[in-house]
């Protein structure tokens, strides 16, 4: 065999042999390489590696007693040096998240950073395999716009049925936490002729496809993540795999808040917005599982979500998730144009603003719903780690845009 | 059967039988629905039908005798009526290219941007698949940056070997052309260890696996689209998924280009960059093929590209297509640190800026090689358009970003 790799950690024995663990981010396991010193140049240059080396190696691979696989050099090249090994910030001692935030272009070759940047891209493969077998058309919509709604998706909805769209979104608050950034990914959905109840079935069975998919094709580095952040990750997701959607309404969530002994100083009034902590009661320590919360008051969601037979809530549900707080949002949008223009009124907006919006509802009105899902949260769910820059290989956050 | 869907043409025959076209989106086809007056509704809903209304049919399927399927109707509802349908801008007659433009959010309703969004989606989804089934990993690079260069992506190539971007990218030149938009999709490649001939070999791989799938899935949409561009799609994409990566150096394409016998007014000087006329005339006209003209003076390239033995040209390469001119540029990168500096230096730019790219030198260099790819420019030779705002759903163009 042959391979081209970096140098992750190296072991010199006193008896002329060396083993070097090396990787090249193909997957969790590093591999060990074996050389000793019949190799011409082991004093020159195999006893001089250090970690972060590039190196090419040729030799034989075989299964070792622990039945893990070794390669036995007969050729070892260096490819490329590290300069100044002792100045290298990806040395081979453990390194804190916080400290790693400040090498973007180097953390990648660490074992948590490689193990995330895996999981992501096999979720968003997920993601895109999943809708187009369902029948979903992937739609690219503007960044640059002069709309302030979640628009450009459901107008193709009204023309192709089901589309979703998948790229990076931007929120231009001046916070830091650590469940933000200002630059994120999200996957939005939206189908013609679905209710709210349909849309979130499909939201959940999405979740469900993904955990899959990462439990087959990315266990090593979960089981990595697990350890590392005491969190059974694995069972975590096979529980909401074998889970069914479990959904409360808004005005049963507000009892139960109002019911909690004391937990909350204060009573919670019916038409206000949960905070995260409200959230996190209900998930975290209520029902202790995933929960869908629906109904929300009219007050509380965008113009665009259709009006329930009550006439006080809109037909909106949330997907939240324990250790998480909220994953998905979602809708049933306003199809019926009068009720549309209403509501346009009631929220003070301009509604010549909003022809585009119109006019799908005067020629061929269809139900339509959707959701959207932020890429960096489910990443957060799925690999434990709490801090969304974690999640993401070039974190923004206010007055932080380096590299 | 039960389908829901929008009505594309109605004809009532006087014997009280309607056939209706209706579509979906989901396919190119429509499918007819033979409604007769025996039905409730015939006279008060179904008479009055217009192209563009919603409707919700229940019947049975049959093939008809030119083994086209048909449903008859056993009831026919309407979900959203045309109000005002000599206003309805999607009438059945058809329209220009130029005219749909000014309806963005309902253009997909035609048969040709329906079939566009589908192709769209097949091409999205094969570059997806084909690079994960290669061992690459889908990376985000952000939009919000300090950097001017094509780095991020190339950053993540030296930690896990083989990666990909594929987002959208801006361009901010005042000009109005069929061929650029302000707002883009690209796909970007980088593998470690990988030369400027394989990663050129692979990205030509990767066309003919694209041209594969959507001769394999969108085969109706590609009838409409030849027969309307008069272009003979299906066989130039054979022709290409038949052929061989065919290259020339620059120096040689410059001979050919002071040959053409009074084709080009002025000679051409060696160490200047191609216009896309001088492009046009080596692969339309001259070889009447896809060519790949490599090792470009390194003048004319950016200072990240690998220079060559001769100390003039750098490894780097673009690939050209008849009618379409350049579809990918790609390069090996400069991967030892001495030449990176003097050509940071000979271009004026700040060694400060790249402290990030120096240090993938410094620790374990590696050659690395990438390319880039316009998702639209693609489209436009998959589809024949020559007009790049009508093979993105909301294009954008100095001074125009409506909806």
């Amino acid at each position: 065999v042959e391979i081209k790799a970096w140098v992750k950690n190296k072991r010199d024995s006193k008896i002329g042999i060396s083993f070097i663990d090396i990787y090249d981010g193909s997957c969790f396991k590093h591999i060990q390489v074996i050389a000793n010193n019949k190799l011409k140049n082991y004093t020159k240059d195999i006893l001089k590696l250090n970690s972060g080396c590039s190196i090419y190696v040729r030799g034989t691979i075989q299964q070792s007693t622990n039945s893990q696989f070794e390669i036995y050099a007969q050729s070892l090249q260096i490819i490329g040096n590290v300069f100044n090994p002792e100045t290298y910030p990806i040395s081979p001692k453990p390194h804190t998240l916080e400290y790693l935030r400040n090498f973007t272009h180097l953390r990648p070759r660490t074992n948590i950073i490689g193990a995330i940047t895996r999981i992501r891209h096999f979720v968003s493969q997920e993601i895109h395999k999943f809708l187009s077998n369902h029948g979903f058309f992937w739609i690219a919509t503007p960044l640059i716009t002069s709309l302030n709604t979640e628009g450009s998706g459901e107008i193709y909805a009204c023309a192709l049925s089901k589309v979703y769209t998948f790229g990076p979104t931007f929120r231009a608050e001046n916070s830091n936490t650590t469940r933000h950034l200002a630059e994120f990914w999200m996957i939005e959905v939206e189908a013609a002729f679905l209710s709210l109840k349909n849309i979130m079935n499909l939201a959940y069975e999405i979740l469900k496809s993904i955990f899959k998919r990462v439990l087959k094709t990315c266990i090593d580095d979960l089981n990595f993540l697990a350890k590392k952040t005491n969190i059974d990750l694995i069972n975590r997701m096979k529980n909401f795999i074998s889970s069914e959607l479990f959904s409360i309404e808004y005005t049963d969530a507000v009892k139960i808040i109002n019911n909690s002994s004391g937990y909350f100083k204060s009573s919670f009034i019916w038409g206000e917005d949960f905070s995260s902590e409200h959230e996190k009661y209900l998930s975290d320590i209520y029902y202790k599982k995933p929960i869908m919360i629906k109904n929300y008051p009219k007050e509380t969601k965008a113009f665009y979500m259709r009006l329930n037979q009550d006439k006080k809530t809109v037909a909106s549900a949330d997907i939240l998730l324990p250790g998480i707080g909220e994953i998905i949002g979602g809708s049933e949008r306003e199809d019926r144009l009068q009720k549309l223009n209403l509501r346009l009124k009631e929220k003070n907006l301009n509604p010549d603003n909003y022809r585009w919006y119109q006019d799908l509802r005067m020629y061929g009105t269809v139900p339509h719903s959707g959701f959207g899902l932020g890429l960096e949260r489910l990443l957060s769910y799925i690999t434990g780690l709490k801090n969304v820059k974690d999640l993401i290989p070039f974190p923004r956050t206010p007055k932080n845009a380096s590299f």
